[in-house]
Order: structure tokens, then sequence, then C-alpha cells
């Protein structure tokens, strides 16, 4: 293992503004560290070795604020990212923060706050164009319902298919080249948020009139929630061409919302995950969106954000010597792992319809054949602990 | 509310064999009760008012017996169909009891267990078109993997939709009246099991030759392990148009697959899930894929089957109750529930952006609204509860 | 079922000042309700029929105040309760809130804050016993963990004993006549909490200096989040003599502490628990610790608390219709419930083994005993349903 | 990292029966490996450095046999236990796979399958003396309840523990060297199973007669099924004394019961577990409760036992290592959890309670500090990763 886990802009990895931003507030108390600045928080990053960073309007702009001050405050965020070399790699809009959308934006009863949330989501694409971010996430967090009676759920998706639709048009109509990836989430803070599974996202696509600029954002935490894996989600999404860009974090099963550092809980998926982006061609940022315990002072936020990157990076080289293990390799080929990639039957047509009804297949031999999985996972955990 | 809650044929509720046929074996304990004759299944479904059966190929056909053996087997089960009365309505492959599925099916490293899972697959849509069957149903328990480096997914995905490719293409070219169902469940019994929810066969089925002719078939139980929300997940496959067969039973979030009698446990999700699809023109079966309790004998099984109708029954009954109820009208006016039915912005066109951008919202107004989601919850309870 | 559902203070209902004040701030979103005075809840709680209410100390008198302030808060508070002629039946410590406890209270590795949370107890348990609580409850939310690291857990539990054994010494020396409820909850806001649930919490009670003066403070929605059963965690506690207090809520299995109206999720599990409760003669409050939807406003707030009251009393009502059901009374019987309540074996001696070891089983009969819970079950969700 | 991660018996790991022995037979398919014959799973373990066996009475002896035969199969597992070296380190009863047991074993409704339940016990802690084992366990899966109308819990908790005491009765009559461990698990096979968690079972435990000779038998996937922290758990059993033996497996959370090599998930949760008990001075046996995977066959078995071991070993030497890092010392001192071991204000004396009530705190400079628990954290997975 090399000794050198730091991030190169090359790597590129970002972080949003709310994560080393974040100050410690949650459900039962109130903050605990200071507000830094977001010009310290772009330097602090680009020290790092970040690549990019990426921001809610209201993380930048001062919500409510003249359109001078929000001017300004752009300006000075440009003059920042230009000084320090990073990029945005990626824009959304805050629609979950203000009491206006305690009951949704794009999916809320009242059409006055949807169409409130269409023009604020356009604001913010035009800010992002500026900024020549690439990706717009939408994270519809108030997208849902506690009790099933207060919205027709199929309203409540031609809704959001109506929104994202329209706002697509837009994007065209103005030349802009960004695409949308949807951010799904089971729950919290609403008692069930539509779109609760990358699946979900991935389904409700295939319905918007402009499929091809639609893709997703995956979250950690998010599908971990439920206790589906991560690594299954990603993979479907990528298998569909859909992933446009990933928030990398940690969690456990069935709880809040943790946003814990990279790498910190569930080592072994992530080693597969890692493993995955790296051979799968994915171009996009690694973006970190987590934050730092509650226990933390400054000092220890920039540990958090050392500690997400080092652990990519870690997980990363294990990925490469794990498939440049030639035991991997010979395990691989006895579990047949290269096999599946082998078509089972090719294209449907009559005669190899026929051909297949006439084989015969001896089940008992098949069935006793052993995969030899427990060999090949342990040397998973091998390359892991690095007792490989 | 009626005294009446049994079921007539027009009711369309049906049963799987394995439902009612189910010896209360688990991981832990053998069989504690004594094989039931499918005649005598049917003839106790019948009498229950029970429209249609549904089967696997080897409830009915015993595996590996010559030819003549399963003929008779099929015949047999034919006959008593007609006498019954009772219509076949949904069949499927079972390909995870045999050992040679220990690896999976379509997705099987060994290529010649997916050649021979498609030809067991093929000659039971043999069976299903010659009883009838409208639907077939593809539930891919060991369709999975308990290591992530046994199977690249995005292989597996692909064997998955060539296989359904196939089986399709053989649906189509031999003329039969059959679509296809898929049955999405996150894991058990293999530790990740590949479209593990609705969403993530929705968006599987998009990538399909012939996605007219493939659905889904959601289960509460595989749902609600994951502590995602049936019902909305439901919602959402009916707004997609692709709910084609139903399985109700119980189950607790977070636990092993219990199966357990339809309205025993989430009796408020249960009333949502019977409104809607009450009200929402579906015109499948309401199939019970569940089980009695192993503490049950003979008498057990009769008065669990007795109970997922009765339930269903009396939810249907609540829900027209609730939707006739001019307070439920009244709140569901003040909470907003049909102004979500209205477009928010229409369709994308650059005068109608213009016009959006250029209006003003009064937020702190619009955030202000208190949307009465108690009170109208609170009497969803009170129907549940009869206390309207 | 009777059409009066509502409270008189002879049924002890209490609320938290916090509960009908809850502004419905979360981790994501701000408060969206404007705040209430304390005297308006009471007075509204009082007029809902309501027992009586409970407190943290940082409720009713400003932290960091000055003593005259304190002081005049709590003289108003204690006018408001005279006029109201609610009582004052629980009280707490917030040890949570403040940035202070970030890292635990009795359990923080800083020994200073573990000394001021203790003498914060004991400033608070003084205004307790002025105000004549019975009950002191202990929510012990920040002693915990998110890196298993930080602290031994075996000095972190020497810790938590140590404070409440040093209050409890306190309170006898004082001579105030209050009994100390612990209130276990698995995780929120830190990663691993110690005394997850009931079961650890009666645990750890059997190594207490003076364990006959602790108790447990069970809530629905702390022991519902990891899937437990909260009826059986009850139930348990009652059986070793340790129900002091209740927390009334709801909540589904895997998710944020949602603190939903009681009675708006689990509405079986709550039959049951208002049953035990009514049955088993406890004498406690039933104390509500929940909160309205975020989307609601002040009106909704009564509406939630109305709520609760309402599903409680109808539950209450059920409950002993079920149990003056001859046809529950007889399937309780063919279940073998009553039998239950005999002793097996009775206390050990050499006799009673020897005979035991002579005993002959015929164990198959045994085994074909079907017990007829399906039927017993469903008598059960039909009284639930008001279809009995 | 050494090469050499292989047992020696003074390691003390321990094997069931059941688990090499296990057969891939799981819900929804049947067998899938041959028979091993007790005594060739012995010579295996025996290869493999293992110290100790543990068994369910109708694991050796056939269930309903002559006594000749069982005295038979219990003559040769002594003689290959002599053979072999192995000692006999637990035994257990079979109180769940006979359907006699299906409503429970100690906590039947039967009064009858109770007795029979007892007897049985006695009838193998006989043999567990013979074989000289010092820890007899108790998993009572069957007693629970689906339906909780079913059982009062309190009157099972009643009988749960007159069987118990009438076993310790037992044992203390006939002289044997034996203690009791109590295994929690929270459901399957029952919906509910008592005493679900590691609490639970200690706070049963306080109400037993010889509660000096019960302890806990705590497994790593039955507390982690409801997503708490078996570390945890750990520990706070170890902090009450009661930690008589312990299974190691694996398993992921809110899923079946998966029993899956030890140290192949949660292998940040098992770094800690195995410091804890390698710094714990515990010197019971390291029992692995686990099957292999059911795509195995019995080469794939001893791959699988293999791994269990190694990764334990691995996880022990990385705890040495990380407890002789000076760096880890220094960012544990930085964190404060030495500090967490000096008492905060000692036993309580009127005196104490005045200083205390009189000292000054400086609140918010108490506040800021910051506990360094990213870095200690970022420590550990360091370590575990091998890039410390």
């Amino acid at each position: 293992m090399s000794p050198e886990l730091t991030a190169r802009p090359e790597h590129k990895f970002s972080f949003g503004l709310w994560t080393v931003g974040n100050r410690g507030r949650d459900p039962f108390g109130e903050a605990v560290r200071p507000k830094i600045e977001v010009a310290d928080m772009l330097r602090g990053l680009a020290d790092l070795g970040v690549y990019g960073v990426s921001f809610h309007d209201d993380d930048l702009m001062t919500f409510g604020a003249p359109e001078s001050q929000r001017r300004a405050e752009l300006d000075a965020f440009k003059k920042t990212l230009d000084e320090t070399g990073l990029v945005c790699s990626m824009a959304t809009t805050n629609l979950f923060y203000h009491p206006v959308f305690k009951d949704g934006a794009f999916t809320s009863n009242d059409p006055q706050v949807r169409r409130y949330a269409i023009q604020k989501s356009m604001r913010n694409i035009d800010v992002a164009a500026e900024l020549g971010a690439p990706i717009y996430v939408f994270w519809g967090g108030r997208e849902g319902v506690e009790s099933a009676a207060a919205k027709d759920t199929r309203d409540a998706l031609a809704r959001y298919a109506e929104a994202l639709d329209f706002l697509a048009g837009y994007v065209k109509d103005k030349g802009y080249d960004i695409r949308f990836a949807l951010e799904p989430k089971p729950n919290e803070p609403r008692g069930d948020i539509f779109l609760p599974t990358v699946g979900h996202a991935l389904g409700f696509i295939s319905t918007l009139e402009h499929q091809e600029m639609v893709g997703l954002n995956p979250e950690v935490a998010h599908e971990t929630m439920s206790g589906l894996s991560f690594y299954q989600g990603v993979a479907q999404t990528l298998w569909q061409g859909k992933l446009f860009h990933i928030d990398l974090n940690d969690q456990r099963i069935g709880r809040f919302d943790q946003d814990f550092r990279f790498g910190s809980e569930g080592i072994k998926d992530h080693f597969f995950l890692v493993r995955l982006l790296e051979n799968s061609g994915y171009a996009g940022v690694k973006h970190f969106d987590a934050h730092a315990y509650r226990t933390e002072d400054v000092e220890g936020v920039w540990d958090f954000a050392r500690g997400c990157i080092r652990n990519y990076l870690a997980l990363a080289e294990k990925a490469r010597e794990f498939d440049s293990d030639p035991r991997v390799a010979a395990a691989m080929s006895y579990t047949g792992v290269p096999q599946l990639a082998e078509p089972s039957v090719g294209p449907y047509s009559t005669e190899a319809a026929a051909g297949l009804m006439d084989e015969q297949f001896d089940v008992d031999s098949l069935a006793s054949r052993g995969f030899g999985i427990e060999k090949l996972d342990q040397l998973v955990v091998d390359h892991i602990l690095g007792i490989a």
C-alpha cells in the first residue's frame, strides 16, 4: 500500500458547501461549530487536492436578499473558484428548508408553492449555467407524505414529472449544457418520500419527456437506510446508463440519515463500490455528501474531509491489487464469474426455442457443482485487511 | 358494516396452491401439517367463494417424473378446475427449490443451468397456456449473491433481460395470450436479490425488448421487509401502467419473509392499499400469497384463508364509507388533495417560462398555510376503527 | 362504540410541554409554527380533559437566565397549574440540546461536563419536588458514541450508574417522594446510545445501589425504531415491576424518530398495548410524547392532541369489548392461554426431578394439536375494525 | 501482519456440529450438500486447530431412537473426542425442530409440552455433564408468538423462569460443574421471541433464583438483526459479569438470520468486538455459530471454517497493533477516553452534594472543546485496512 493517499484534482473528488460547512445542528441540539466562510471552505478544499464544489442556491446567495446582494455573493464565489482552481461540479435547489415547502415543492398540494418551486429552480439553473456546472441535482426531500390520505400518489408523480419536463425544456431552450440527476431517498424528513430508491427513480425516468438528459445521483446513506445494497443499486444504474453523479458518505441500516465519513462504516460494501466505479469508466465526480461528527470542532471537520478522500483512495488501490492477484483470477474462474458474461440462449428465434426444448440436462450433476464462493469472498476480506 | 364479508367469484380472489398447501416447514423446524391433496384444496377454496388458483410447475406435476405421470397430474387438476368452476389465474416456474438453482437460475454462473431454467420456464408456459392462465409470474428468488465478488451485476442483469426477452419471444411466437409479471424481493433466500423492489423492476422493464407485455406482481411482504411503503410502490406501479398481478399477505418491517394472513399486521397500510386497488380500476385478481401460522392444523389453514378474504372485504367497505363521508371530502378539500390533480405549469414553452419567471410569490404567506392533515388522518383512523 | 371519546382527568393522560409546544423544526428545515406560551398550552390541555403535564428544566425556565427570572417563570407556571387544575406529573433534565453535552452528559469524556450534568439534574430535581412531580425521567440521548473507539462502554456504564446512584442518594437525603424512570433509545441523535432498549435498561437497573426507586419510561417510538415489539417490552417491564411511566406516540420500524400521533400507525400493536395497560393495574399517567406533523399550524396541533386521546380511549373500549366477548373466551381457551398461567413443574426438588424424568410423553400426539391462533387473532382484527 | 493466521487449541475456538454439518436447507430450497459424519467433522475441525465442539442432543443422538442406539452414538462421539483431543465446550437442547415445540417449549401453552421440554433438557444436561461441557446454552427459538393474543407475556416469562430455576436446581442437586448461558434472539422463527436482546435477557436473569449461575451467550447475527450494536451489547454483558459464551458469525441488519462466515460483513464492528474480547480477560471459547453459503460443496464448508478463524486472528492482531500505536494513544488521550475511567462525583454524601451544588461551570468554554473523534476513528480504519 502506497503511503500517499491524498487527492489530486484529476481524481475528481468534490464536496458540497453544506458538508464542510455543516455546523452540527440536529433534531435534539443546536449548532456546535462556528460558520466557516465560503471562501475559507474553498481554500481548505483546494489545499486537500479536491477538484470540485457543489452548492444549493441558499448556501451561496442569501435567501430573500436583494438581487444586488445575491449577485455580490455569487461574484465573490466565482472569484474564489478562480483563485483556487476549483470547478463548480454540481448545483441544486434548496426546496426543503423554508416552511413554504413543508408540504412539498413540486408536489405540494398548493399550486402556488409548486410554481414557486419551479421558478426557484429555474433561477438557480441560470446560476448553475453561469458557473459551468454540468450536473443539476434534484433531491425531493419534502416530496412525500406522513399520511397517504394527504396526496394521491399518482397525481404527485404526475406533478413531479411535469416539473422535471418543464425544467428540462427550459435547459434545452436556453441551450445549457446541463444534465439532471435525481437523488432518491426513502424517508426523512417526510414519512414516505416519493421515488424512495434508485430503482423507483429509474422507473420514473422512463416516463419523462426528456429522459435522455435525466439520470441519477445515488447516495450511500439514502439507499442504505432501507437495508438495500447500495452497490447493487449503483450497478443497475450504471447498467442502465444513468449514473450521472454519486453521493458518497456512510450509514448504518435502519437508522436516521447519518451522513458519516465515507469508508467509516460499510468497509466491505465500499470496497466493491469503489472497485465498480473505478472499473466501470464512470467519468463523473466522486462527491462527498457527508459531515463531521457533532463532537468535532473546525479541526475535526478537516480531519473528516481528509478521511473521506483517504478511504476512497485506499479502497481504489486495494481494488487494483485484488484485480491483479492471480489467486483472485483463479477463484473467479472457479466460481464462473466470467461465464456470466456469455449469452445463455441468444436472441429468440423459433429454431433456437426448438433446439433448447430438445436439450437434455443432467440436473443432479449440474446441482453437485460447488461454486467456491467462500474462498473467493475470503480473498476479498484478505485484500481489505491487507493480509492477502 | 354489513355482516356479510364472504367472497364471491366476481371479487376475483385467488390463492396459490402452495399457500393453503403450506405444511409449516421453516429454517428451524420440519413440517407440522399433513399434505392436502390438490383436489381437496380446490374444493375448499371453491367453497370459500374464491375465483382462481395459481401454481408453480412443481406444485402440480412431480419434478423429474415421467411425462405420462406429469400429464395425468395435470389432467386431474384440469378436471377439478372444471368441477369447481375455479379458473387458473396465474402460473409460475419453481426456479428455487432444487439444488441445481443454488447459484441462480437465469443468472446462474453456469450457462447450462441458465439454459435449463429457460427450458423449464418454456415447458410450464405451455402448461399455463393450456390452462388459460393470463399471467405468468417471475420471482427470481435465487437470482442474487451473498458476496458481490461472485457475479458482475451488470452481466447478471443482461442475462436476466436475455431470458425474459427470449421467453417473451416464445409467448409471442406461440400466440399465447399471456403477460409476464416480475415479482421483486430484496433478500431471502439470497443475501441480495437482483431487482429488489418494485422500483428496480420498473427500471429494468424499461430495458426489455417486449416491455409492453411485462409488468409487475408486487408483494406486500417483499416490499415491506425493507421498510418501504407497499402502498406507495403499488401506486407508482399503477401510475406506470404496470400492475399486472398482486400478492397480498402481511409482514413486519425488517424481518424474515413472514407471509402472514392479509390484514393481520399493517391495518392502516392495507386500508390505503385496498382503497387504491378498488378505486384504480385494477381488474386483475387479488392473489393471497400467504400461509397459516405454524401453530395451526388443517382447520387453522381454512381459518387463515377466510381471514384473508374477510379483511380485504372489510377494508374495501370501509374505503367506500370513507370516500362517501362528507367530513372526509371537506377535510380533503382543506388539505388540498384535489388541487394536486391540477397542472402546475403545463407543458414547457418559452412564453410559459418567461411568464413564470416574472411571477411574484408571497412566500411567507404561502408558508403560513396549515394543511389540516392531522384532522384528515384521524378520519382515516376513525373509519378503520369503526368510530367515525 | 360510545360516541364519547374525550378525556377526563381521572383517565390520567398527560402531555409534555415540548409536545404541543413543538414548532416543527427538523434536520432539514426550520420551525414552521409560532411559539405557544406555556400558560396557553396548559389552558388548552386542561380544556381537553388532560390530567398532567411534564417538562424539561429548559422548557420552563430560560437556560442561563438569572435566578430571579427563572423563579418568576417557575412561579408563573405554578400559578397556571393551580388555575387549570393540572398536575405536574413528571419532570426531566434537558441534557442534550446545549453544545456542552455534544459528547454526552453523565458519560461525557470530560469530567467537568459530567459534574455539570449532575448538578443541572439536582437543581431540577429540586424544582420537580417543589412541583410535586412523582416521577423524574432520564433520557440519555447524548450518552453514546458514533465510534466505539471514543469511549470504553464499561467505563461509560460505570459513570452512568455513578450519576444515578448519586442522584438517587440526593433524592433520599432530601426526603423527596420521587422515583426515577429511565427512558431507553437505540440511536438518534447518537450513532449508538447506551441502554438502547427496555431490556438493556432493566439489566442495568439490577446493578444500581438504589434499584428499588429506579424503573422505566418506555417509549413506543424508541423501541419500535429497532423493530422490537413495544408491547412485549412493556409486558416484561410490568412483569419485573418496573413500569413507572410510559411515553405514547407512534413510529414506523427502521426510521428516524417520528413521534407521530398515538394510534396513527401501529393500530394492532396499540390495541394489545392499551389492553395490557388497562388490565395490568398500571396506575401511572399515560404520557403522550409526540408532536403534530410539520404540515400543521396551531389548529392542527390541537387536532393532534385530541387524536392521541381519542385513539387511546377507543382502543381501551375495544379491549373491554374483546375481553367480554364469549367467542374470545372460547378461542382463548382453545388456544390454551389460561393454561400458561399454570406452573409446569413447580419449584425444584429431587423428588420432582425424579418424577419428571420417569414421565412418558406421547410426543407425536402432543405435536398434532392445532392451537387455533388464526381464529383467535382474527377476532382481534374483527374487534379492532369493529366488525366482530 | 504475520503470515500465520491459523488456529491453535489455546486460542479456544469452537464450532457447533450443526455448523460445518449444515447441509444448506433453507425456507425455499432443500439440502444441497451430503451429510458429513460426526467423526469426520471432528477430525476436520481438529486439523484446523480448533479447541472445542458443541452440540444439540439431536445432533448427536437420534431423536426417538432406542436408548441403546443413543448410547452407542454418544460413545462413538466420546471416542472421537479422545482421538482428536477436542473438548466438548458447550451443549444445548434442540427445543425447536420437532413439531411438538411449534407453540414453544418452556412457554408452550400446553403444560405437557412444557414438562417434556424440561425433561428433554435434563436428559441432555446429564450428557453434557458426562462430556464435561462447562456451559449449557438455552436458545428459546420457539418461545414466542405471532399474535400477542396467544400468550400472556407475563405468564410466559414466569414459565420461562420456572423452567430455568428448576433446571438450575437440577444441576446443583447433581453437583454438575455447569453454568447456563441464555441466547437471545428477536424473531425468526417466531414473530416475536421472548428475551429478544442481550438486554432483555440480562433483565430477566435478575429475577432468577440461581442468577449467579446464569449468564449469556450473545450471537452476532441475533443482535444485529434488529440493528442494535452487538459490540455494545457484549460490552454491557461483560460489565455485568455475564459473558459466559459467545456465538460468532455475521449478518446484515434487518434481514433473515444469515449466519455468515465471521468477519465477512461487519468488519469494523468485529474489529471492536475482537479487541474487546481480547482485552477484557474473557476466558471462554470463541464459538462459531455459522455455516457456509448454500452455493458451496464440502470443500467450501472447510474454506468457510478456515475463514472464520482467519478473520478472528487477523482482527486480534490488528487490535494489538492499534493498542500499541503511539498515535492511537495520543488520539485517545485527546478524545478523553482515559478520563472516562475517573469517577465524576464519587459516592453520594450530603457534603458531596452541597459541594457540587456550589460549583461554577463555564458552560460555553466546556462546549467549545473538540473531541477529535474523526481523527481517532480514522486511525481505526487505517489499522483495519492495514494502511496505518
